[in-house]
């Protein structure tokens, strides 16, 4: 049911091959290792960022293999021959242990940990970072253009400026961070998501006539055509032809869905087209609106009472420019048990050592209030203490809290249910409704709370003080 | 010999198919159309892109075709059985006329021309806005990075930072636009272009011992090793480590190809590694960084003589950010021969009308001096006007030119010849050559003229006045 296609397991970086061949060859690849996935800074300036691209990824890897082709390009290479044995039979047969796809998720917490031998767990890097980033990245910007947007339904249109064949995922994660619809159609068809569209100026130009046009397309879309009405002039021809038409329509029996806006001043424009319409008693028809929007122009159409019903978003939703990426990173943190660190100048850079998991404790309002990173062993604790900034910390005692991990995959195998991105969506909005609204205004957002135990921040400190 | 996938024709906006079947509906589909490629802003400051996608476009565009399962699926949505019976036999049949991949193209002209009949040059618009905006974009980018690098080597690092797997098509364009390789595996398969890669950290941890894992790194690559020299402390471990390494190896009549700098300030360390590698003799180690770098970075860095020789650069070259994309639009110009108008209160988006191409001259010094959109009848023209701005003319009197254009696709057949990314490289390379500098600043360059002929701008003012 849901979409799903295969990847090469060269769709990779270079020195997971080599290093697979090094662990190889130093017989170290049936070593169990674990690794953290998280991110540094929220993209766009915001306050959370919806985690997206989970169950597509399990799925790409779980199906990972090695074909022959790739296999003999290895060998060309250069790759050691008795290493591309062990890689004709590899499979992916490790854990994966993360939040729910949907679910709001901060810096520095560990947002999904990958475990399996030292092999698999290399070999799925460059993926992981390259789906979850991605898709996070986007679910992230759309609930942005939603939180500006409110109730009005918003359209994808992105696919023209989309970088290249991401696009497809680009919708999924669109309508996961709360878009209604998209005109992308194979994304539509592969994902099961609604779809939306309404006419090109090269359709009126074709005509020579708007008014030839817009009948021609009525008689073929009687229930579901969207004029676009600024090929010429706005108000001086393309509303008056298509009020002429929605009229015709209705003596007929039809129903002109909506008119769209695609240039000029559209918060005047849609005010006039609204007042034009809503004189000849056609106040069920749709203003759609399109051109260069973001969730700033949105947020300011809204506030000046512009009365638009669509807001179809393009570059801005499916770039998520202008970060235009997620700077999510997989790190090392235990292998054969051992916690390792890699450490920096920069504690920001040092890596959280060992087996960890996230518990989010709640405020006596039932509200989301803090994340803490625990030992995977550890449940409640009493305080947390800032991860770099030892001298703070937080007092936990009494508060309520959820485990947010959840088994995604296990040895090898899918154990998430698969859902359509409007379901995911469901997840997302029960969880913002448990965010506190300071966290989710798009400029300046309060911080929310991310810490560490007790004991990850003794281990660290023992590490670094061994290395050191 | 060079890569090649399909995809479906679903891999579009709906109204591309509502619209196709509305003219069908209207017996329109045989009326023959053309449309041009443009763009109306460079990005990122720039002051030319590179043009780039068209070969793989065109690939993509001959092999389209409707499968069983899209046809099932637009008659499930509703679409009218005898236009699905159309599509079933689709194929492009048209004619596909372009600047050269590779060429340097600017603001306003056309850059690509496509001819068909109405549903075939519709069907096409989305995927070659995808293809080319995204290519374009990157290409663009890599190549201000090349500008900023002079001739030191530049790797593509972007994968876990690509937006999904758009990477494979970035990678490419990266080479075009100046890199010298990817640690993008399946691009490098693909498009037959040189990999690059050096360690994780996590290589370093997992043997808990940098030392130890140098040297198994060492022994598998023993001609091919770059060391990642800031695990725990890049001048107290790093780096003595990796001399001690490559000494080894020197006396086993091995090399060690390089070490990497990921943290930290990579000026003054380049200068203390490059300091402790040349007290050691090991002066042909090369030294490579990455780490968030972009030509700002990179031209800052060499401003400061680090002694840098290699960059990996990331996030910024493979999403083309901070705009991450290029606003290439696809516009109507003429039906049935007759040219056609779109009209906006900017004159900067009323279309240009009719079949057009583009001349380039050059100045008295042989660099190219001003492009020219003409009428596709037409020769050498005296003058040039402005675009927009009536009253600004160029003379071009006496001036030599050339035809930019050349025929990409023949009534559905390629006709341009396939290259490898290499080797569309070399083209930039000669056209740069040509490029006056000034243009290629990359802040604040030198705007490059583009002008139209006469003809050009009659029949525009011809047909404003037929639609006010």
């Amino acid at each position: 049911m849901f979409y799903h296609q295969s990847i090469s397991p060269l769709y990779t970086d270079l020195y997971q091959l080599t290093m697979a061949q090094a662990y190889f060859q130093n017989q170290m690849h049936e070593q169990q290792a674990g690794f953290d996935y998280f991110f540094r800074k929220i993209p766009n300036k915001g306050g959370y960022v919806v985690f997206a691209g989970l169950q597509e990824l399990l799925q790409l890897i779980r199906d990972l293999r090695f074909q022959d082709a790739d296999l003999q390009y290895l060998k060309d290479e250069g790759f050691d021959p008795a290493f591309l044995d062990y890689l004709e039979d590899f499979r992916f047969t490790g854990s994966i242990y993360a939040f729910r796809e949907g679910d709001v998720v901060f810096p520095f917490e560990p947002v999904a940990r990958v475990e399996g031998n030292l092999i698999e767990t290399q070999l799925v890097e460059t993926l992981l970072l390259n789906v979850l980033n991605f898709q996070s990245l986007i679910a992230t910007k759309a609930s942005r253009i939603r939180y500006a947007a409110g109730n009005k339904v918003l359209s994808d249109f992105g696919l023209r400026r989309a970088q290249s064949f991401g696009a497809v995922q680009a919708s999924r994660a669109a309508i996961i961070g709360g878009f209604n619809n998209t005109s992308n159609v194979l994304a539509s068809k592969k994902y099961n998501i609604p779809h939306a569209g309404t006419m090109a100026h090269s359709f009126i130009e074709s005509f020579g006539d708007e008014l030839k046009a817009f009948r021609a397309y009525a008689k073929a879309f009687p229930k579901n055509s969207v004029f676009l009405v600024d090929t010429y002039s706005t108000l001086r021809s393309g509303m008056t032809n298509a009020v002429t038409v929605a009229k015709e329509m209705e003596s007929r029996g039809e129903k002109l869905q909506g008119v769209r806006l695609d240039s000029g001043d559209l918060a005047y424009l849609s005010k006039k087209a609204r007042e034009i319409l809503d004189y000849d008693g056609l106040d069920d028809i749709k203003i759609v609106v399109s051109n260069q929007l973001d969730e700033y122009v949105i947020k300011s159409l809204l506030e000046q009472q512009a009365p638009i019903d669509v807001f179809g978003v393009g570059t801005s939703l499916i770039t998520g420019k202008p970060d235009a990426a997620l700077d999510g990173v997989y790190k090392l943190s235990f292998v054969q048990d051992n916690a390792v660190l890699k450490i920096s100048d920069n504690l920001q850079k040092t890596t959280l050592p060992g087996r960890k998991k996230v518990l989010r404790y709640f405020d006596r309002d039932g509200m989301f209030y803090a994340d803490a990173i625990v030992r995977s062993d550890e449940s409640d604790i009493d305080r947390m203490i800032h991860p770099f900034e030892k001298h703070k910390s937080l007092c936990l005692t009494d508060l309520r809290y959820e485990e947010v991990y959840s088994t995604a995959m296990r040895k090898g195998e899918v154990v998430t249910k698969m859902e359509n991105p409007q379901d995911i969506h469901q997840r997302l909005l029960t969880r913002l409704n448990l965010l506190p609204v300071e966290h989710q205004r798009f400029d300046f957002p309060h911080i929310y709370k991310v810490g560490i135990s007790d004991k990850i921040m003794k281990t660290r400190d023992q590490l670094l003080l061994k290395h050191r």
